[in-house]
Protein backbone atom coordinates (compact mmCIF):
# COMPACT_ATOMS: atom_id res chain seq x y z
CA UNK A 1 0.00 0.00 0.00
CA UNK A 2 3.19 2.38 0.92
CA UNK A 3 4.54 1.50 -2.42
CA UNK A 4 1.76 1.96 -3.80
CA UNK A 5 1.02 5.57 -3.24
CA UNK A 6 5.03 6.24 -3.38
CA UNK A 7 4.64 4.48 -6.79
CA UNK A 8 1.31 6.68 -7.91
CA UNK A 9 3.31 9.80 -6.30
CA UNK A 10 6.11 9.68 -8.92
CA UNK A 11 3.46 8.63 -11.78
CA UNK A 12 2.53 12.09 -11.56
CA UNK A 13 5.63 13.70 -10.67
CA UNK A 14 7.04 12.18 -14.48
CA UNK A 15 3.75 13.42 -16.17
CA UNK A 16 4.36 17.19 -14.06
CA UNK A 17 7.82 16.78 -15.51
CA UNK A 18 6.67 16.17 -19.26
CA UNK A 19 3.98 19.09 -18.90
CA UNK A 20 6.07 21.38 -17.28
CA UNK A 21 8.63 20.79 -20.43
CA UNK A 22 6.54 21.44 -22.20
CA UNK A 23 5.41 24.96 -20.82
CA UNK A 24 9.20 25.63 -20.67
CA UNK A 25 9.21 25.16 -24.39
CA UNK A 26 6.70 27.31 -25.10
CA UNK A 27 8.20 29.80 -22.66
CA UNK A 28 11.17 29.48 -25.13
CA UNK A 29 8.99 30.20 -28.44
CA UNK A 30 7.20 32.86 -27.07
CA UNK A 31 10.28 34.66 -26.16
CA UNK A 32 11.71 34.69 -29.32
CA UNK A 33 8.68 35.63 -30.80
CA UNK A 34 8.50 38.85 -28.58
CA UNK A 35 12.09 39.53 -29.87
CA UNK A 36 12.32 39.09 -33.30
CA UNK A 37 8.56 41.02 -33.96
CA UNK A 38 10.03 43.60 -32.22
CA UNK A 39 13.33 43.46 -34.30
CA UNK A 40 11.11 42.65 -37.41
CA UNK A 41 9.43 45.96 -36.40
CA UNK A 42 12.22 47.93 -35.40
CA UNK A 43 14.25 46.99 -39.02
CA UNK A 44 11.41 47.34 -40.99
CA UNK A 45 11.51 43.84 -41.93
CA UNK A 46 8.65 42.07 -43.81
CA UNK A 47 9.79 38.74 -44.26
CA UNK A 48 10.83 38.06 -40.65
CA UNK A 49 7.47 39.90 -39.69
CA UNK A 50 6.14 36.66 -41.46
CA UNK A 51 7.84 34.43 -40.20
CA UNK A 52 6.48 35.39 -36.34
CA UNK A 53 3.10 34.87 -37.74
CA UNK A 54 4.00 31.64 -38.97
CA UNK A 55 5.52 30.75 -35.59
CA UNK A 56 2.45 31.07 -33.69
CA UNK A 57 0.94 27.98 -34.72
CA UNK A 58 3.49 26.06 -33.50
CA UNK A 59 2.92 27.92 -29.81
CA UNK A 60 -1.35 27.37 -30.00
CA UNK A 61 -0.35 23.82 -31.25
CA UNK A 62 1.41 23.82 -27.62
CA UNK A 63 -0.98 24.90 -25.28
CA UNK A 64 -3.49 22.28 -26.40
CA UNK A 65 -0.76 19.95 -25.84
CA UNK A 66 -0.07 21.33 -22.66
CA UNK A 67 -4.36 21.11 -22.09
CA UNK A 68 -4.57 17.66 -23.15
CA UNK A 69 -1.69 16.20 -20.89
CA UNK A 70 -3.27 18.25 -18.10
CA UNK A 71 -6.65 16.43 -18.22
CA UNK A 72 -4.97 13.09 -19.07
CA UNK A 73 -3.15 13.76 -15.80
CA UNK A 74 -6.21 14.74 -13.88
CA UNK A 75 -8.34 12.10 -14.99
CA UNK A 76 -5.69 9.12 -14.54
CA UNK A 77 -4.15 9.61 -11.11
CA UNK A 78 -6.79 11.80 -9.56
CA UNK A 79 -4.18 13.80 -8.01
CA UNK A 80 -4.80 15.20 -4.34
CA UNK A 81 -5.75 19.22 -3.92
CA UNK A 82 -2.47 20.25 -3.48
CA UNK A 83 -1.42 18.43 -7.12
CA UNK A 84 -4.67 19.92 -8.63
CA UNK A 85 -3.56 22.98 -7.83
CA UNK A 86 -0.43 23.12 -9.62
CA UNK A 87 -1.95 21.13 -12.41
CA UNK A 88 -4.53 23.92 -12.63
CA UNK A 89 -1.39 26.58 -12.65
CA UNK A 90 0.35 25.28 -15.70
CA UNK A 91 -2.91 25.46 -17.37
CA UNK A 92 -3.16 29.04 -16.84
CA UNK A 93 0.35 29.50 -17.52
CA UNK A 94 0.10 27.80 -21.39
CA UNK A 95 -2.99 30.02 -21.53
CA UNK A 96 -1.13 33.06 -20.75
CA UNK A 97 1.99 32.25 -23.09
CA UNK A 98 -0.41 31.54 -25.85
CA UNK A 99 -2.28 35.28 -25.57
CA UNK A 100 1.17 36.83 -25.33
CA UNK A 101 2.46 34.56 -28.78
CA UNK A 102 -1.00 36.15 -29.98
CA UNK A 103 0.15 39.81 -29.00
CA UNK A 104 3.20 39.05 -30.50
CA UNK A 105 2.09 38.10 -33.66
CA UNK A 106 -0.29 41.01 -33.94
CA UNK A 107 3.09 43.14 -33.27
CA UNK A 108 4.58 41.47 -36.67
CA UNK A 109 1.30 41.73 -38.22
CA UNK A 110 1.55 45.50 -38.11
CA UNK A 111 4.88 45.79 -39.54
CA UNK A 112 3.63 45.45 -42.82
CA UNK A 113 1.38 48.31 -42.51
CA UNK A 114 3.93 50.69 -40.89
CA UNK A 115 6.33 50.25 -43.39
CA UNK A 116 4.03 52.21 -46.15
CA UNK A 117 3.79 54.93 -43.62
CA UNK A 118 6.22 57.99 -42.48
CA UNK A 119 8.40 56.94 -39.60
CA UNK A 120 7.90 58.28 -36.10
CA UNK A 121 11.03 59.47 -34.68
CA UNK A 122 12.37 56.75 -32.07
CA UNK A 123 9.34 55.49 -31.68
CA UNK A 124 9.87 51.76 -33.25
CA UNK A 125 12.95 51.75 -30.56
CA UNK A 126 11.22 52.79 -27.80
CA UNK A 127 8.93 50.10 -28.39
CA UNK A 128 11.83 47.33 -28.70
CA UNK A 129 12.77 48.46 -25.48
CA UNK A 130 9.80 47.84 -24.29
CA UNK A 131 9.14 44.57 -25.67
CA UNK A 132 12.97 43.97 -24.45
CA UNK A 133 11.87 44.38 -20.76
CA UNK A 134 8.73 41.98 -21.11
CA UNK A 135 10.98 39.49 -22.70
CA UNK A 136 13.06 39.51 -19.74
CA UNK A 137 10.41 39.46 -17.37
CA UNK A 138 8.90 36.54 -19.20
CA UNK A 139 12.48 34.48 -19.11
CA UNK A 140 12.41 35.67 -15.02
CA UNK A 141 8.86 34.23 -14.55
CA UNK A 142 9.36 30.69 -15.62
CA UNK A 143 12.60 30.39 -14.00
CA UNK A 144 10.96 31.65 -10.73
CA UNK A 145 8.16 29.20 -11.73
CA UNK A 146 10.65 26.51 -12.66
CA UNK A 147 12.75 27.12 -9.23
CA UNK A 148 8.88 28.09 -7.13
CA UNK A 149 10.55 31.24 -6.69
CA UNK A 150 8.35 33.69 -4.99
CA UNK A 151 10.97 36.32 -4.41
CA UNK A 152 12.21 36.25 -8.37
CA UNK A 153 8.31 36.16 -9.44
CA UNK A 154 7.60 39.50 -6.81
CA UNK A 155 10.29 40.99 -8.70
CA UNK A 156 8.61 40.68 -11.74
CA UNK A 157 5.27 41.27 -10.77
CA UNK A 158 6.94 44.73 -9.25
CA UNK A 159 8.72 45.82 -12.72
CA UNK A 160 5.50 45.64 -15.01
CA UNK A 161 5.36 48.89 -13.26
CA UNK A 162 8.24 49.93 -15.67
CA UNK A 163 6.26 48.52 -18.61
CA UNK A 164 3.45 50.65 -17.86
CA UNK A 165 5.12 53.68 -17.40
CA UNK A 166 6.77 53.06 -20.63
CA UNK A 167 3.28 52.68 -22.12
CA UNK A 168 2.28 55.78 -20.46
CA UNK A 169 5.22 58.09 -22.05
CA UNK A 170 4.46 56.44 -25.36
CA UNK A 171 1.23 57.30 -25.17
CA UNK A 172 1.44 60.83 -24.53
CA UNK A 173 4.39 60.76 -27.26
CA UNK A 174 1.99 59.54 -30.38
CA UNK A 175 -0.95 62.26 -28.90
CA UNK A 176 1.98 64.79 -29.41
CA UNK A 177 2.95 63.58 -32.73
CA UNK A 178 -0.46 63.32 -34.05
CA UNK A 179 -1.81 66.91 -32.51
CA UNK A 180 2.00 68.51 -34.07
CA UNK A 181 1.37 66.62 -37.82
CA UNK A 182 -2.34 64.87 -38.91
CA UNK A 183 0.19 62.88 -41.42
CA UNK A 184 1.21 61.18 -38.70
CA UNK A 185 -2.08 60.16 -37.26
CA UNK A 186 -2.71 56.52 -38.98
CA UNK A 187 1.28 55.60 -37.95
CA UNK A 188 0.95 57.12 -34.58
CA UNK A 189 -2.72 54.70 -34.26
CA UNK A 190 -1.02 51.54 -34.76
CA UNK A 191 2.02 52.01 -33.30
CA UNK A 192 0.27 52.72 -29.97
CA UNK A 193 -1.61 49.50 -30.97
CA UNK A 194 1.54 47.85 -30.26
CA UNK A 195 2.71 50.17 -27.46
CA UNK A 196 -0.61 48.77 -26.15
CA UNK A 197 -0.10 45.04 -26.81
CA UNK A 198 3.23 45.46 -25.20
CA UNK A 199 2.14 46.60 -22.02
CA UNK A 200 -0.51 43.64 -22.38
CA UNK A 201 1.76 41.21 -22.90
CA UNK A 202 3.64 42.26 -19.30
CA UNK A 203 0.09 42.13 -17.74
CA UNK A 204 0.31 38.35 -19.17
CA UNK A 205 3.98 37.46 -17.78
CA UNK A 206 2.57 39.20 -14.19
CA UNK A 207 -0.45 36.31 -14.31
CA UNK A 208 2.68 33.91 -14.94
CA UNK A 209 4.59 35.39 -12.06
CA UNK A 210 1.25 35.44 -10.04
CA UNK A 211 0.53 31.57 -10.25
CA UNK A 212 4.33 31.21 -8.96
CA UNK A 213 3.45 33.27 -5.87
CA UNK A 214 0.14 31.07 -5.73
CA UNK A 215 2.13 27.79 -5.68
CA UNK A 216 4.19 28.67 -2.93
CA UNK A 217 1.52 30.52 -0.58
CA UNK A 218 -2.12 28.72 -1.93
CA UNK A 219 -3.31 33.16 -2.42
CA UNK A 220 -2.92 35.14 -5.80
CA UNK A 221 -1.96 37.98 -4.89
CA UNK A 222 -3.70 41.03 -4.82
CA UNK A 223 -4.99 43.72 -7.01
CA UNK A 224 -1.97 45.71 -8.72
CA UNK A 225 -2.06 49.15 -8.43
CA UNK A 226 -1.95 49.75 -12.30
CA UNK A 227 0.63 52.63 -12.97
CA UNK A 228 -1.35 53.48 -16.01
CA UNK A 229 -4.91 54.41 -14.45
CA UNK A 230 -7.23 56.33 -16.91
CA UNK A 231 -6.97 60.16 -17.44
CA UNK A 232 -7.18 62.08 -19.74
CA UNK A 233 -3.21 62.72 -19.67
CA UNK A 234 -2.05 59.23 -18.59
CA UNK A 235 -2.32 55.92 -20.33
CA UNK A 236 -5.50 55.03 -21.73
CA UNK A 237 -6.61 52.06 -20.32
CA UNK A 238 -6.54 50.51 -16.89
CA UNK A 239 -5.63 46.46 -16.18
CA UNK A 240 -7.32 43.69 -17.45
CA UNK A 241 -7.78 44.40 -20.79
CA UNK A 242 -8.27 40.72 -21.58
CA UNK B 1 -20.75 -3.38 -13.04
CA UNK B 2 -23.51 -1.89 -15.57
CA UNK B 3 -25.00 -0.51 -12.69
CA UNK B 4 -21.64 1.11 -11.15
CA UNK B 5 -21.41 2.73 -14.52
CA UNK B 6 -24.59 4.06 -14.67
CA UNK B 7 -24.46 5.68 -11.76
CA UNK B 8 -21.03 6.70 -12.48
CA UNK B 9 -22.29 8.66 -15.38
CA UNK B 10 -24.92 10.03 -14.26
CA UNK B 11 -23.29 11.31 -11.23
CA UNK B 12 -21.10 12.89 -14.07
CA UNK B 13 -24.20 14.27 -16.01
CA UNK B 14 -25.25 15.89 -12.48
CA UNK B 15 -22.04 17.52 -11.79
CA UNK B 16 -21.64 19.04 -15.67
CA UNK B 17 -25.35 20.36 -14.86
CA UNK B 18 -24.75 22.26 -11.88
CA UNK B 19 -20.85 23.48 -13.99
CA UNK B 20 -23.09 24.47 -16.39
CA UNK B 21 -25.76 26.33 -14.33
CA UNK B 22 -22.79 28.63 -13.27
CA UNK B 23 -21.66 29.34 -16.90
CA UNK B 24 -25.30 30.63 -17.44
CA UNK B 25 -25.13 32.53 -14.57
CA UNK B 26 -21.86 34.15 -15.68
CA UNK B 27 -23.14 34.90 -19.29
CA UNK B 28 -26.16 36.33 -17.86
CA UNK B 29 -23.69 38.93 -15.71
CA UNK B 30 -21.88 39.31 -18.92
CA UNK B 31 -24.72 40.48 -21.03
CA UNK B 32 -25.73 42.93 -18.27
CA UNK B 33 -22.39 44.12 -18.21
CA UNK B 34 -21.87 44.60 -21.95
CA UNK B 35 -25.52 46.51 -21.91
CA UNK B 36 -24.71 48.48 -18.65
CA UNK B 37 -21.81 49.61 -20.01
CA UNK B 38 -22.69 50.95 -23.38
CA UNK B 39 -25.46 52.26 -21.72
CA UNK B 40 -23.28 54.55 -19.53
CA UNK B 41 -20.97 55.10 -22.28
CA UNK B 42 -24.05 56.53 -24.07
CA UNK B 43 -25.67 58.56 -21.39
CA UNK B 44 -22.28 59.48 -20.41
CA UNK B 45 -23.80 58.11 -16.67
CA UNK B 46 -20.54 57.70 -14.46
CA UNK B 47 -22.39 56.10 -11.89
CA UNK B 48 -23.85 53.43 -14.09
CA UNK B 49 -20.23 53.12 -15.45
CA UNK B 50 -19.23 52.64 -11.75
CA UNK B 51 -21.77 50.06 -11.04
CA UNK B 52 -20.57 47.74 -14.28
CA UNK B 53 -16.54 48.21 -12.77
CA UNK B 54 -17.91 46.77 -9.72
CA UNK B 55 -20.07 43.84 -11.02
CA UNK B 56 -16.77 42.21 -12.62
CA UNK B 57 -15.78 41.07 -9.47
CA UNK B 58 -18.42 38.44 -9.30
CA UNK B 59 -17.75 37.33 -13.11
CA UNK B 60 -14.39 36.72 -11.94
CA UNK B 61 -15.12 35.05 -8.74
CA UNK B 62 -17.91 32.29 -10.83
CA UNK B 63 -14.71 32.06 -13.57
CA UNK B 64 -12.47 30.32 -10.74
CA UNK B 65 -15.68 28.64 -9.44
CA UNK B 66 -16.18 27.34 -12.65
CA UNK B 67 -12.29 25.85 -12.86
CA UNK B 68 -13.03 24.70 -8.73
CA UNK B 69 -15.49 22.95 -9.63
CA UNK B 70 -14.49 21.42 -12.85
CA UNK B 71 -10.78 20.10 -11.85
CA UNK B 72 -13.06 18.71 -8.91
CA UNK B 73 -15.19 16.37 -10.84
CA UNK B 74 -12.58 15.49 -13.45
CA UNK B 75 -10.48 14.51 -10.16
CA UNK B 76 -13.52 12.77 -8.85
CA UNK B 77 -15.15 11.11 -11.69
CA UNK B 78 -12.02 10.18 -14.13
CA UNK B 79 -14.67 11.10 -16.54
CA UNK B 80 -14.36 9.37 -20.45
CA UNK B 81 -12.33 11.23 -23.32
CA UNK B 82 -15.71 12.73 -24.32
CA UNK B 83 -17.07 14.14 -20.89
CA UNK B 84 -13.36 15.12 -20.68
CA UNK B 85 -13.76 16.83 -23.37
CA UNK B 86 -17.03 18.53 -22.51
CA UNK B 87 -15.50 19.49 -19.01
CA UNK B 88 -12.55 21.50 -21.15
CA UNK B 89 -15.06 23.34 -23.21
CA UNK B 90 -17.03 24.68 -20.22
CA UNK B 91 -13.72 25.79 -18.60
CA UNK B 92 -12.89 27.40 -22.13
CA UNK B 93 -16.15 29.31 -22.09
CA UNK B 94 -16.02 30.51 -18.70
CA UNK B 95 -12.41 32.03 -19.69
CA UNK B 96 -13.98 33.80 -22.63
CA UNK B 97 -17.16 34.94 -20.55
CA UNK B 98 -14.63 36.20 -18.15
CA UNK B 99 -12.58 38.27 -20.67
CA UNK B 100 -15.38 39.51 -22.32
CA UNK B 101 -16.66 41.02 -18.87
CA UNK B 102 -12.88 42.47 -18.35
CA UNK B 103 -13.29 44.40 -21.89
CA UNK B 104 -16.63 45.63 -20.86
CA UNK B 105 -15.16 46.93 -17.81
CA UNK B 106 -12.47 48.64 -19.64
CA UNK B 107 -15.62 50.34 -21.69
CA UNK B 108 -16.71 51.51 -18.42
CA UNK B 109 -12.92 53.03 -17.36
CA UNK B 110 -13.49 55.39 -20.05
CA UNK B 111 -16.86 56.80 -19.41
CA UNK B 112 -15.59 58.52 -16.90
CA UNK B 113 -12.33 60.11 -19.14
CA UNK B 114 -14.92 60.63 -22.02
CA UNK B 115 -17.62 62.99 -20.29
CA UNK B 116 -14.60 65.09 -19.50
CA UNK B 117 -14.05 65.60 -23.65
CA UNK B 118 -15.93 66.99 -26.54
CA UNK B 119 -18.41 64.78 -27.80
CA UNK B 120 -17.66 62.94 -31.66
CA UNK B 121 -20.69 62.70 -33.63
CA UNK B 122 -22.97 59.73 -33.07
CA UNK B 123 -20.06 57.58 -32.17
CA UNK B 124 -21.10 56.26 -29.11
CA UNK B 125 -24.63 55.34 -30.91
CA UNK B 126 -22.47 53.62 -33.08
CA UNK B 127 -20.92 51.84 -30.52
CA UNK B 128 -23.82 50.92 -28.63
CA UNK B 129 -25.34 49.49 -31.75
CA UNK B 130 -22.24 47.39 -32.36
CA UNK B 131 -22.39 46.49 -28.21
CA UNK B 132 -25.75 45.38 -28.81
CA UNK B 133 -25.00 43.08 -31.67
CA UNK B 134 -22.33 41.47 -29.55
CA UNK B 135 -24.88 40.98 -26.59
CA UNK B 136 -27.41 39.38 -28.97
CA UNK B 137 -23.91 37.06 -30.89
CA UNK B 138 -22.99 35.77 -26.84
CA UNK B 139 -27.40 35.15 -25.86
CA UNK B 140 -27.16 32.72 -28.78
CA UNK B 141 -23.95 31.54 -28.76
CA UNK B 142 -25.19 30.62 -25.06
CA UNK B 143 -28.50 29.18 -26.27
CA UNK B 144 -26.63 27.17 -29.31
CA UNK B 145 -24.38 25.35 -26.16
CA UNK B 146 -27.10 24.83 -24.20
CA UNK B 147 -29.05 22.97 -26.86
CA UNK B 148 -26.01 21.67 -28.28
CA UNK B 149 -27.08 23.64 -31.59
CA UNK B 150 -24.24 24.16 -34.31
CA UNK B 151 -26.03 25.08 -36.67
CA UNK B 152 -27.21 28.33 -34.06
CA UNK B 153 -23.40 28.93 -33.08
CA UNK B 154 -22.41 28.93 -36.86
CA UNK B 155 -24.86 31.50 -37.28
CA UNK B 156 -22.67 33.54 -34.26
CA UNK B 157 -19.58 32.95 -35.76
CA UNK B 158 -20.63 34.55 -39.58
CA UNK B 159 -22.54 37.42 -37.63
CA UNK B 160 -18.92 38.35 -35.95
CA UNK B 161 -17.85 39.54 -39.47
CA UNK B 162 -20.64 42.26 -39.36
CA UNK B 163 -18.78 43.23 -35.85
CA UNK B 164 -15.69 43.41 -37.63
CA UNK B 165 -17.10 46.00 -40.30
CA UNK B 166 -18.75 47.97 -37.62
CA UNK B 167 -15.48 48.12 -36.44
CA UNK B 168 -13.58 49.42 -39.60
CA UNK B 169 -16.16 51.51 -40.64
CA UNK B 170 -15.62 53.14 -37.02
CA UNK B 171 -12.21 53.11 -37.26
CA UNK B 172 -11.79 55.40 -40.32
CA UNK B 173 -14.64 57.29 -38.75
CA UNK B 174 -12.10 58.30 -35.94
CA UNK B 175 -9.46 59.02 -38.29
CA UNK B 176 -11.57 61.19 -39.96
CA UNK B 177 -12.17 63.21 -37.07
CA UNK B 178 -8.82 63.46 -35.75
CA UNK B 179 -7.67 64.69 -38.86
CA UNK B 180 -10.04 67.36 -39.04
CA UNK B 181 -9.74 68.74 -35.75
CA UNK B 182 -6.48 67.63 -33.33
CA UNK B 183 -8.86 68.36 -30.15
CA UNK B 184 -10.68 65.25 -31.01
CA UNK B 185 -7.72 63.20 -31.12
CA UNK B 186 -7.73 62.15 -27.41
CA UNK B 187 -11.17 61.44 -27.18
CA UNK B 188 -11.07 59.33 -30.56
CA UNK B 189 -7.91 57.29 -29.34
CA UNK B 190 -10.40 56.36 -26.37
CA UNK B 191 -13.55 55.56 -28.55
CA UNK B 192 -11.06 53.76 -30.70
CA UNK B 193 -10.03 51.98 -27.82
CA UNK B 194 -14.08 50.81 -27.00
CA UNK B 195 -14.46 50.03 -30.55
CA UNK B 196 -11.59 47.22 -30.47
CA UNK B 197 -12.31 46.31 -27.49
CA UNK B 198 -16.14 45.38 -28.06
CA UNK B 199 -15.04 43.66 -31.56
CA UNK B 200 -12.48 41.80 -29.14
CA UNK B 201 -16.18 41.12 -27.47
CA UNK B 202 -17.25 39.86 -30.41
CA UNK B 203 -14.11 37.19 -31.35
CA UNK B 204 -14.40 35.68 -27.98
CA UNK B 205 -18.25 35.46 -28.38
CA UNK B 206 -17.09 33.31 -31.36
CA UNK B 207 -14.63 31.26 -29.55
CA UNK B 208 -17.12 30.16 -27.31
CA UNK B 209 -19.40 29.47 -30.73
CA UNK B 210 -16.62 27.46 -31.91
CA UNK B 211 -16.76 25.45 -28.45
CA UNK B 212 -20.33 24.49 -29.38
CA UNK B 213 -19.46 23.21 -32.96
CA UNK B 214 -16.26 21.36 -31.07
CA UNK B 215 -18.69 19.29 -28.92
CA UNK B 216 -20.51 18.50 -32.15
CA UNK B 217 -17.53 17.72 -34.20
CA UNK B 218 -14.88 17.09 -32.23
CA UNK B 219 -13.11 19.62 -34.40
CA UNK B 220 -12.56 23.16 -34.01
CA UNK B 221 -13.60 25.27 -37.02
CA UNK B 222 -10.31 26.54 -39.17
CA UNK B 223 -9.36 29.88 -38.77
CA UNK B 224 -12.06 32.32 -39.99
CA UNK B 225 -11.41 34.67 -42.60
CA UNK B 226 -11.27 38.05 -40.29
CA UNK B 227 -13.03 40.88 -41.94
CA UNK B 228 -10.43 43.57 -40.39
CA UNK B 229 -7.31 42.74 -42.31
CA UNK B 230 -4.38 45.08 -41.57
CA UNK B 231 -4.70 47.41 -44.11
CA UNK B 232 -3.66 51.41 -43.58
CA UNK B 233 -6.85 52.44 -44.91
CA UNK B 234 -9.13 49.12 -43.40
CA UNK B 235 -8.75 48.16 -39.86
CA UNK B 236 -5.61 48.18 -37.88
CA UNK B 237 -5.73 45.08 -36.06
CA UNK B 238 -6.18 41.19 -37.49
CA UNK B 239 -7.64 38.39 -35.34
CA UNK B 240 -6.33 37.12 -31.93
CA UNK B 241 -5.82 40.18 -30.34
CA UNK B 242 -5.81 38.32 -27.24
Amino acid sequence: MQDDRRHIASAFDRDLEAIQALIMKMGGLVEASITEAAKALATRDEELAEEVRLNDKAIDELEERVNEEAARVIALRAPTAVDLRVILSVMKMSSALERIGDLSKNMAKRTGVLVQMPQINGSTTALKRMAREVEAMLKDALDAYIQRDAELAQDVIDRDGDVDQMYNALFREFLTFMMEDPRNITACMHLHFIAKNIERMGDHVTAIAEQVIFLRSGEVPGDRVKHDLITPDAGPEGSGGD
